[in-house]
């Protein structure tokens, strides 16, 4: 018996999840586990099913789902084959070294296909996980044309997901773009109150803050607020100098990073708006 | 348009959600939220359905649906209105008065019909929010007695709910059947490694620990052992005594209770074997 | 044996700690606990002794200790009688509610005095608790002399301390200038990311935060941005609607208000530039 | 200037602090911070004393401070330089990866002199970081001579302290015996209520937990009951099977064991009899 995860997402209607459950009965899946959310404000279903059977004939199978559903229904049928990820980053090991180990030791979905920094300070932890590292330096060029080298080495492999592990270059639009949104997660660092500008760990510091945070969102257009994945917080205090205060916020960083890269690649994540639905 | 809570419980089988889902469709009645969950051990299937429409013939209804489920299924149609809570207290204030506060504030969907403790010292704060106490003191009769007059009080207000709200007896077998599993809610402290016998905190405090917790259960004949509802913990260090813990262990305490009761009075707690599921 | 609480507060220099307790030592007072805190960048020394003994000529202990240390040393020794708390309000009722609980089981090292709201709503609560309730409407009259009243009314019951819990006035600067800076104390929701204009919750819902925060702090002429004592968040996920996000912050906002209250009257808490020292 | 950490352990006294201060200022010791308590009940006196300035003749500094002491101090004047770990394992990765991870990065003052396991499963991992790893198998031998052997392997390369990152042998007192108190750091998972034998994650499940815990304590000859030095939580809820709780487990473990590896080797825990102090 394989296991395989429905996706389902449309307008809601009276009765989906009825007759989405019904095809299921009829094609012999039973359903494992079922999480459904209906928007109040936006009326959009959203539905994610875990089947196990025999999954003799799934292009019947789906389209006879979409036949019962509003028009805009997007439905997938996903296996739990493991996802190619790529990861990109700067200087910082922290995110990088957490994504490797645990893919090292089976504990995440994926298979890492490869890294790219724009510095080459992580490719020697990359190599120690035999993943093959790409240097794609900003130096010399211009703006533009280190993003299409990006994007060059990233489509090489063909990346399910691509994880912005502590890159710290703004991607212009037009790299946002070349994506389709959802295939972009990015880790930041969060404050209560916000702090925009350099160096955000000094004006925490200045400011007093006793939390600080870390979000993991898709990105999007809009620097650092895309639709958020998870987030949480860690307890700082008076004794926390600004690099203490960056070393706590890298423990946030890669613990909130990895919630939220296992909770996609387990196909829990949907993308709603500006928002997310995480089962 | 009015709400109720759709409750089901039955052995699991293939398509019960598209059976019982199919027969609110059938009804007119939308499914606003709905959460479940079967375990694979022993095969037993939950299901939480907020509906919303015109309830017009719930009979009708319930045995529609019940005609198409396994014959052990429970199925409960409940809707939102207030249920009555019986306190148990003995002196400490702190899960009664967060009980009160929250019922005055409207943030509890419980009328608190009667407060009962083995000492008077709560009554006073009873009164304050105009609800009766009866004092039930186990001073100078037998322990059969007591319970015998306990039980009499708590019948007489007829509560969906009694509520151990620390109060400090063990209750015997006999009065623990007295009361259908699920009716009486209990709240205590909980610690890593746990400790038996007298004095806890003392004995937490003895054993240097880092972590005081709080546990809210169903109350069984296993004292302190019944279905766990929610537990919590919350940090403490070398600078605490055994009375700075127990004052930490308070808050944490009336927090838990909190949060199972309001799961609780929403309907999403289900009893399984001596685990719950909590949606 | 008596104890009381000696603050030092001045600019760092080397052997402040040993001239402070050297005196101690020679007025025959036992240090029971200490913390102290050097700041880095501008030089602060900020020192809590808890002290036991025969505080037989304080005046004399006190100019010795000031002869020893720094011209700007401020140094207070505080006995550990109850503080004189007023609160202000407006309708709703979670912050008031576990002040007064917590200051009736005797839990807060405090005596309400007063409370003060510009709406009658909480009227009630505070005369289940016998404390007056003083009506200061906003409605007919201008800002001024509402402030004018209000001060009033909290100047004739002489608080040590007046907590803003949940009063949705912004204080003139005027107000605020009226008082030392350290005496009046708020509690305010926080967003990651933050939002600013009105209905909060409703930003956060729109937005999709994972997390809802609350934040205590000193309140200065910087609208919710004086010297922070205390924050903690509470985890949200997409079933909540605006108001189950509202009703979330209302239970972080009240155990980060009590936290910071308790740390207050336990002298725990420096105001150092805009930041805090929280002991 | 260089930093040093004095660390004075003896019986309480009226004027310690003083006594200390005076001589650190008389040798032009600079206090950066400090950190000190006694207990109430056995009369202990534990101090942290972070020192700035020119060590130039510790033997004397020590000797002085020792000389206004209590006869049974303990004082060590103890340098920032890195520690040498040897860790022990057995099959799981999650603790050692992190050790390992955090040491390459640069974020545990230590450095990991080896590894040694009763399989060979994670030697792969330890040569990925260059560090050596030493098969010190149980198979076909007693346990006395695998201990025996173990112990040789670990004394040869002089650790400051040995790591028991999942490595599930119970040591004999003969093993514990060899080396000091303080010196072995074991991690084990704990729950609430505490679960005694073989599978404690199947008897977490079968009781229907809702937190899963880890401590992290001193090895003594009471089976994981040695000084506790870090302990926390993860929640849990009826979705997790046995499986996914020990995932959730090792998540908590690795936490928790790096939190007090670093504490420890920041020279923050003190042993006070069966608990501990950590600044």
């Amino acid at each position: 018996m394989e296991q395989k995860i429905l996706l389902t997402e449309c307008s809601d209607a009276v009765g989906l999840i009825a007759r989405v459950t019904n095809i299921c009965f009829k094609y012999n899946l039973n359903i494992v586990h079922q999480d459904q959310f209906a928007s109040e404000d936006d009326k959009r279903f959203f539905m994610r099913t875990v089947l196990s059977g025999i999954f003799a004939n799934e292009e019947n199978f789906l389209s006879e789902i979409k036949s019962v559903l509003p028009a805009d229904a997007i439905v997938r049928l996903n296996g739990r084959q493991k996802r190619r990820l790529a990861v990109l980053v700067t200087k910082e090991a922290h995110c990088l070294g957490d994504i490797l180990m645990k893919a090292y030791s089976g504990a995440l979905n994926a298979d890492i296909v490869m890294v790219a920094g724009n510095y080459p300070d992580l490719g020697d932890l990359a190599a120690r996980f035999d993943i093959p590292f790409h240097l794609v330096s900003h130096e010399g060029i211009s703006r533009e044309e280190q993003e299409e080298r990006m994007c060059q080495v990233i489509d090489d492999c063909n990346p399910d997901y691509v994880v912005l592990a502590k890159y710290m270059r703004i991607l212009s639009p037009r790299m946002v773009g070349h994506y389709p949104l959802g295939k972009l997660i990015n880790i930041h660092h969060s404050f209560l109150p916000a702090f925009i500008g350099a160096k955000p760990y000094q004006q925490a510091f200045d400011r007093g803050v006793k939390i600080i945070g870390a979000t993991a969102h898709f990105v999007t257009n809009n620097l650092d607020e895309g639709p958020i994945i998870e987030q949480d917080v860690i307890k700082v205090n008076h004794n926390y100098d600004a690099a203490d205060m960056a070393k706590a916020g890298r423990d946030v960083e890669r613990l909130v990073l990895m919630r939220a890269l296992s909770r996609v690649l387990d196909d829990k994540v949907f993308i709603h708006g500006n928002k997310t639905v995480v089962f």
